[in-house]
């Protein structure tokens, strides 16, 4: 499997502004091989680069979003080494996902386990059809989610986190949503129209807003220093206050004023 | 608009010992202008300072509670130092709601956008009735809600607050619940009542233990040393203590032993 | 009532790799009296110490499953040093709940309120009957719930917290689902059977890999040093590393691979 004789494990297609990643490994249940995680990396480095990508999509080929680690090859390589950099690289994609640019949405019709729910909870947003399934379901096989625990329990309230970590067992998608993993659940033949019509709504904002606004918004949920009420909004004032004297605000403003849509082309302002 | 034709951006009234401030520039959706945020913080610190004043509702005049900052007064003052002031002033406002010794609620009836959705989130409680929608909209002009998304996070799941501040969309009453923004979801004409109920539960409790209270939730919640279970319970044991200790608690205490009401105005206790 | 006169205030049984520990004051609301936390913390110690021991569950005698700290013997000794003793006695069993190596689960049939609400906010996971119901009713007695604080500040958002503490009024079962105080709501006579399959969830799992997760998974939500997103996955990292090489790993893996269930007492592994 890990040969991915079927083609590469990752594909990529750019639809206007949108890119979609697509998981395709699916005799593999779309594990995250050491590959595909390189891939998605690699993906998301290009893509933070290129201001003409204004939104990513992940989603999976096949019935199942992601299983997670590949255990076959992780069962190849079971070596201190090997794993470090195997969980090393997977952890620096998850974190990477929050610190590029551009919204990530998530895709997802099907099962999405462990690292693949990790993936789920990493990217900003997330849409799943009815029938997908959620499950942290390493400790079924003795490997605690430790890394998609972080992603995790930062998505959804402790109690929450806890019975899934330590039981495994799956959660649907309304219960997903009930505890704030996934922030839209469609019926699967809606699930297309559902993602495209969340990437229109962020298409039709300025790609810089959106990126600063993300920025700030991670910088504040996880600070690197434990700061208080005061200092999140000092931080916050600085980020409003640069915002307010940009281009597109200054065309926002305008377009408010004049009571017409707002043309992000123009960053020249008013 | 911003002469305050109409009369005075905010209105006081005090009813027994709830004071309910009124944003009253309905012709301008209550949007917060700079003398409407002093006009708040003015009236604020003289309610902090009163131990007359139990409790404090915040409400708008008109169908729509606050539309945020005034685009148009800051389109006229677009300079880095009128608005470090401004959007400072505004994040001082919203500290000080969770400083102040009194619980304060939001009472939404209509629309709260931008910086008037951060007034919902930044007060301890908050009442809406059913027709009632929120945004942080700032986005659709160019300007993320970087300051009103200090307070959103702290009160709402991470996926819920990035939907809310990537896109701008209005999300409806019972929405707003289901994530934790606000507490009651009423019918329009059990707005009143709800608000009053709310106040009444609040009011038959002795001031100063609410106050402490108050004080070190907010305290352990944006603590501003990241601390851990241990020093959070140490810091929550010494304020118990304290209390217990105190005349509230002896009055209390005596109450429950002989099987009566407390009666707060008898401050020597048992 | 401090007598104990009934019984020992605390019942242990030990069913299979499952802990009951029952609180046994029933005709004083199961009230965690000095004696009460003491006996609690010695059998969590107890229980901690011994690996036969797998899962532990708290439950209440009678219809109250806690109705927290017992304010007659506070009346009694309402001296700093026996407040500070007691209060303190309480906050380390709570915290000590969350740093045994085995998952802890809230039996509730009845009322919790004040710390008997802490306490099923501090155990790992909560399972109640439909007619429970949960307050943090400190305040109506002059005596603001500062220590449940801390346990439900953390289990629950910010808003719904607040409302319980200030107001001191109930949830009902459905609510605190709703909000995240419990795990699982189910009909009275559905509640054995619901708790024993929760316990069972947790027995087919490696006892050490659920006792590594567990320390994990509060390491980085209670962290003591504030860090951001990149600490936690380093340490996480570390973490499932460590776990993947160990023994238990190796027999899931073994088992994954040959497409069998995993024997977990065989830890030579593969």
């Amino acid at each position: 499997m890990h040969d991915e004789a079927a083609g590469t494990p990752l594909l990529r297609r750019d639809e206007g502004g949108v890119t979609v990643l697509t998981l395709n490994r699916p005799a593999a249940f779309n594990s995250l091989s050491k590959a595909l995680l390189q891939g998605l990396l690699d993906a998301v480095e290009a893509i933070a680069a290129d201001p003409e990508r204004r939104v990513v999509v992940v989603e999976g080929q096949g019935p199942v979003f992601s299983a997670g680690h590949d255990l076959k090859e992780i069962g190849r390589n079971r070596t201190r080494e090997g794993l470090g950099e195997l969980f090393g690289l997977c952890s620096i994609l998850m974190t990477r996902l929050t610190t590029i640019p551009q919204p990530v949405i998530a895709k997802v019709d099907g099962i999405a386990t462990a690292a693949g729910c990790q993936l789920v909870a990493a990217c900003d947003l997330a849409v799943c059809s009815e029938t997908s399934r959620f499950a942290t379901s390493g400790v079924k096989y003795g490997l605690f989610c430790a890394t998609p625990m972080v992603a995790l329990a930062r998505a959804v309230p402790r109690k929450a986190a806890l019975e899934m970590l330590l039981t495994g067992d799956f959660i649907d998608a309304r219960e997903a949503r009930r505890i704030g993993l996934v922030n839209r659940v469609v019926p699967k033949e809606g699930l297309d129209a559902a993602v495209m019509d969340l990437c229109g709504r962020l298409l039709d904002k300025p790609a810089e807003v959106l990126a600063l606004g993300k920025r700030a918004f991670y910088a504040q949920v996880d600070a690197k220093a434990g700061t208080g009420l005061e200092a999140a909004y000092a931080r916050a004032t600085g980020v409003i206050v640069d915002n307010a004297l940009g281009e597109s605000f200054a065309e926002g403003l305008d377009a408010f004023t004049a009571k017409r849509r707002p043309d992000w082309s123009r960053k020249d302002g008013a």
